[in-house]
């Protein structure tokens, strides 16, 4: 195997291209294992290379492994499983492969029940497709697997961009899965990224406690997850905004899932155009969940990001009732948490508010966090109650 | 009213002995209400002030406001109480005010059932313990409440520190009461700071949840909280380690309570002296929780306490099995984040495990936090998962 002599950045799993010593990087075989050294030759690892990337190299072990047969994507998987199974005790649909941060870079698998949704979003992933069905079959058995190609991330890497596909096995058009007893219709061929954000279910499992007797307004609802949360916890009614047509309609098949189609109002709208008339029509509501899409996907975007935070979340603000609920969301991971939760206290000061910070959410447990990588981090999620 | 100039520091309610321009500080009259301006005369509102402590006034009001009545109390005491109703509905024990974040700088109520116990750390509130008393009564109708003294805090504010005492109506010796559904008995007079820890009921609900068919480990265990709620929530057995005697007594006490007195080992030592001989033992865990007191006290301690808090993690570390949960917490407000953080990796690593990330906690919504003012800010929660 080749051996990559580099600067050594202990810790952490990503090699940049300037921190390869030799041989140079475009003598990198695409795709290829590498085993990496720091400069007096001690071994860091291995891990795959594409000389294409910035990240020149994913450290994908600590020291000895070969990437090149199923047994290690098994073990990784088998211990992704494992912490699934522990710390979501009873849960059948999930993030059961979070990449990085569990050691499978590159690869990001969602289980809603025995159907998976793939990525993959690196070349030496890709080039090991047939490794990680095999070691997907293996541990965790499911009917059938989409591979999803419709991501901005692979063109980083050299990879095509397309059409997602069905990857082995059988996949049905739909998926029904539950979250915290609400129940879901999946699209695992084309909903929004991998169709579900599971990310927010601690954050929403919180949420929907406090929503019993209230009225509730779901911003940037995609699937309405937040707004069905609340209402099957007895929330009064509910009203729903997304942009997206398809996103709407599976809003209204979600709420006929759960019977509560006729508390739920589902606006197809800009999400600043509607709140800004339902301002004007002055209704007013008990607890508003705002989770917008990535504001900011570069860092040099963070700016521009921090100012939309604060308009829309200044519009959440008028739109509460006194002593209303704010949970306020950002999964942008360029943007800082002291920065976002300066911009969410500055919109609702804008809006002539005050608040106290109630509770600080992340990413549920299926979207670990790797000591020392910060890039394995991303979601901020913070509650208000406003006065 | 005396009006106090000062160098504006708009948001914080805390004016430094430093920042009074005039009159001198000297000539400021001790616990009284005084109106405080910036240097050009705008109001900023109106608060107490103490000569003698390091944070000379206190702001309570952002503009007018007579502290001399009971009203100001009473509607605040309302809005404290608004608050935990909305955001804790159902529960009837919990922090009712938590000082500067209520609006009631110096002030901390925590309230079992009908029963209240208070803690006044600043002179001006405690001059004004009458308009309190009336207050709590009108908005709490407690059937009788404890102020405790034993505070090292009100020291700083040249009040007496002694022997707690009953301020109002009837206070049993044992109060008891539910977090979670399990069940809890305090002593409101003698009981550690007051009596309970209600700060991690969020973090103990997460927890709970992961321990059926568990062993767990609770370090620092005070009331057995961690261990409690392990146990009636499946968990197979536990051991709790407490270096103080009435602690040991009070889990014994709890462990009846719930019914769970079979299953669990009360351990009355030093928390790293018990933790080697278990670990010389051969004993192992599936879940291990350690929440020290504040090993901090001042900023200038907490680089002696981010070493206590890696050697202590460490030892925990030790104690878990494969893939066994870390439920690792700092009540330290000197101890920042992402130090805190660091000892416990840098603690898991020496114990030669490694370990990925799943929750962020922090202070339960009854603790709330004023954007702008980090002191109401202080505990820390981390689960990790240990191989």
């Amino acid at each position: 195997m080749l051996r990559v002599r580099v600067r050594s950045r202990p810790g952490h799993p990503w090699i940049f291209a300037n921190e390869v010593l030799d041989p140079p990087v475009a003598a990198l075989p695409p795709g290829e294992a590498v085993e990496v050294v720091d400069a007096s030759g001690r071994v860091l690892g291995r891990g795959y290379c594409n000389p294409h990337s910035l990240i020149t190299i994913r450290l994908v072990t600590r020291g000895e492994g070969d990437l090149d047969t199923a047994d290690l994507y098994k073990r990784r998987l088998a211990a992704a499983l494992a912490l699934r199974e522990r710390v979501l005790p009873g849960r059948r649909s999930y993030r059961v492969c979070a990449g990085e941060a569990d050691g499978l870079p590159g690869l990001l698998v969602d289980r809603y029940e025995d159907v998976l949704v793939a990525q993959i979003t690196t070349l030496g992933m890709d080039r090991r497709k047939h490794l990680l069905q095999e070691a997907l079959q293996a541990v965790l058995a499911p009917r059938g697997a989409v591979l999803r190609t419709d991501v901005g991330a692979r063109e980083l890497e050299g990879l095509p961009v397309g059409e997602s596909e069905v990857w082995f096995g059988d996949v049905p058009e739909k998926v029904t899965f539950e979250e915290n007893g609400v129940r879901f219709q999946a699209d695992p061929l084309s909903g929004q990224k991998t169709g579900f954000f599971f990310d927010q279910a601690e954050n929403r499992l919180f949420g929907a406690a406090r929503c019993k007797g209230l009225r509730v307004l779901d911003v940037y609802a995609h699937t309405g997850a937040w707004a069905l949360h609340a209402l099957v916890a007895g929330a009064t009614d509910a009203v729903t905004i997304d942009a997206s047509a398809p996103a709407c309609a599976m809003i209204s098949d979600n709420a006929l899932l759960n019977g509560v189609s006729e508390r739920i109002r589902v606006v197809h709208d800009d999400a600043r155009v509607a709140m800004e008339a339902l301002l004007e029509a002055g209704e007013r509501f008990d607890v508003v969940c705002i989770d917008p899409p990535a504001f900011a996907k570069t860092r040099k975007k963070a700016g521009i990001a921090l100012g939309a935070y604060k308009a829309v979340n200044a519009q959440a603000a008028r739109l509460l009732g006194p002593g209303g609920l704010l949970f306020s969301s950002s999964c942008s991971h360029h943007v800082l948490p002291e920065r976002f939760e300066e911009a969410v206290v500055a919109g609702i000061r804008q809006a002539g508010r005050h608040a106290v910070l109630l509770r600080r959410g992340g990413q549920a447990p299926d979207h670990p966090i790797l000591p020392g990588v910060p890039e394995t981090e991303y979601l901020k999620h913070l509650v208000y109650i406003v006065r």
